[in-house]
């Protein structure tokens, strides 16, 4: 198995990046190999830092970034030598079977549609995080690739993201639910009531609606909504989180003895912190597209990029791509006239 | 001024609104009065346990209740004599200014858009909540009252939300944003990019987009939004915060030093909770129906219910319903054809 890593991908690039490659290669199976790809003299400046004698690493050259600030289908389209299409290209080929980025999220979507394209029957690619919660990460889908989307995009996301759940979280029959702002089946804007006739129908376990308490609950393995709900929600849980900490910190400072206890209570405060760590589980997973492509945050660490290195490998040996394409061929849901 | 009461409407009805109406009285002004509307002896019998000897207080009688259970519109067209519908017609006769209940949220709707009517021009309600944050409340909306949206109910909701911001928020001129996926101009699903363009004509003081982020750090003094995603964003800062409280307090109790940490730092997390309680800034509003109709937590106390009450009379004295037909007046959005 190869993984690509885009080395000019996080804020800092390609400090964690290449450390966060040279930590997972050190982690990596018989068979594995890493292949960073960028700017090969930074590259080689980075891995000269570590011990890497025997590590399964490879680099390959690119000439140009797209950085967090490009616009991202003007820049794939402009910048073919950019350490995201060609690192993209090399899982075209089938030279690799992972792409791994910190970088710009549109971008990274952008060069996944153009080069590797969708997976036959997929309407739209669903971008899903792994949501930290308290009970094990939850799956949510779209939180920001399709702004827009109709009845079947929902359902296809369902799909995905149970085929996601099943080959690469090691849940059976995973439980899939649509966001809702009610349970009661009937509720919901026209977009959740449509999509949930058709998963009501789909051999998927659907559950039906959740609302936001039980999503946070992990009532459901997989969470399908649109991807501007998916995002501002997503987005709402970790502004209140922040939050609220920032808010309980400053609380605890504002008095000598509230401070001592917040001095002792410090461990409970890591606990929880590390509970809910989005870079322990890894980045955003990109479902629909012929290939498996990770995109972790930009302010990912060393561990984070290991971490997404680690969820890539788990995705390619599940076959998360032939399970999306047999979750496809097994029901073929109605296509409201057009495709 | 007259301010209606539902006294059947909390979970514990009538005992905490019977109560909240005792405190609301004691704080009432000259010239006011609150009328308990419900059923008379289970309203006397509260209020024979509080010493109300010259509190401005009346009961009206009403022989039946719309539960938390029964379906809104059904039930306020076939329960003429509910508290909500008797409540509702004593402001629609002009015998008095406002309606509060802490009952069925869709029950209360139902009852002011059937009882009282839509503002002229509004096209539809919209149910707005104030948000409780570090830097004081934000005026959200819409949070339920309408699942699907076109743009201009978009622009009808920041004008109302603007002019209950400006008539009972004691606010100038103020800020009004779209919550989108993205703060650049053009990010959002159509919806939001299509009321962005109506709002950035408008004459209302509209900064543009926020996202999550910049919504809890309080940047506008309204934010605008479906009624779907509203309902769904104030929902998973709840849940959110809820489950950090919780994990936070059971890790804290997890071993004898944290929790000798959580007992000193008591006061820092009761300081942190009076500032995102909910009941301290009142209930939901609707805003666009003819009155000033506040809808408050199922669960509120006595203390919520007074709280509510207060809010209705802030509102009824800044002339709210005035300012959103003037806020009308001032600028007449297009139509998109229908009307």
């Amino acid at each position: 198995m190869k993984i690509v890593l885009d080395a000019m991908g996080s804020d800092n690039y390609p400090v964690p990046d290449v450390e966060g490659a040279v930590l997972a290669a050190r982690d990596a199976g018989e068979d594995e190999e890493i292949i960073l790809v960028g700017d090969r003299d930074r590259i080689e400046a980075e891995l000269s830092k570590h011990a890497i004698d025997g590590l399964p690493l490879s680099v390959t050259h690119a000439s140009t970034v797209i950085e967090m600030t490009d616009r991202p289908a003007r820049a794939v389209r402009s910048r073919p030598d950019s350490s995201m299409v060609v690192g993209m290209d090399i899982v075209r080929s089938g030279a690799a079977d992972a792409f791994v980025s910190a970088g710009n999220t549109g971008g990274a979507l952008a060069a996944a549609l153009f080069r590797l394209g969708r997976i036959r029957g997929i309407r739209r690619p669903g971008l899903a995080t792994l949501f930290p919660l308290p009970t094990g990460p939850v799956v949510i889908l779209d939180i920001g690739a399709n702004a827009d989307c109709r009845p079947e995009y929902l359902y296809q996301f369902a799909l995905m993201g149970s085929a996601y759940a099943e080959s690469a979280m090691e849940k059976t029959r995973p439980t899939v639910a649509t966001l809702s702002n009610g349970e009661e089946p009937g509720k919901g804007s026209w977009l959740v009531r449509k999509a949930f006739e058709l998963l009501q129908e789909s051999p998927l376990n659907f559950i039906g609606n959740v609302e936001p308490k039980e999503f946070v609950a992990g009532e459901a393995d997989v969470v399908v909504t649109d991807g501007f709900t998916g995002n501002v929600v997503v987005k709402t849980a970790e502004a209140v989180s922040k939050m609220l900490t920032t808010l309980l910190r400053d609380e605890l400072m504002s008095s000598p003895l509230t401070a001592v206890g917040g001095l002792l209570a410090k461990p409970a405060f890591g606990r929880v912190k590390r509970q809910l760590d989005p870079f322990r589980v890894g980045g955003a997973v990109l479902l629909g597209v012929r290939g498996v492509v990770i995109v972790g945050h930009g302010r990912s660490n060393e561990v984070a990029i290991k971490n997404a290195v680690r969820q890539a490998r788990v995705a390619v040996r599940g076959g998360l791509v032939a399970a999306i394409e047999q979750g496809l061929a097994a029901y073929d849901v109605k296509r409201e006239g057009s495709s």
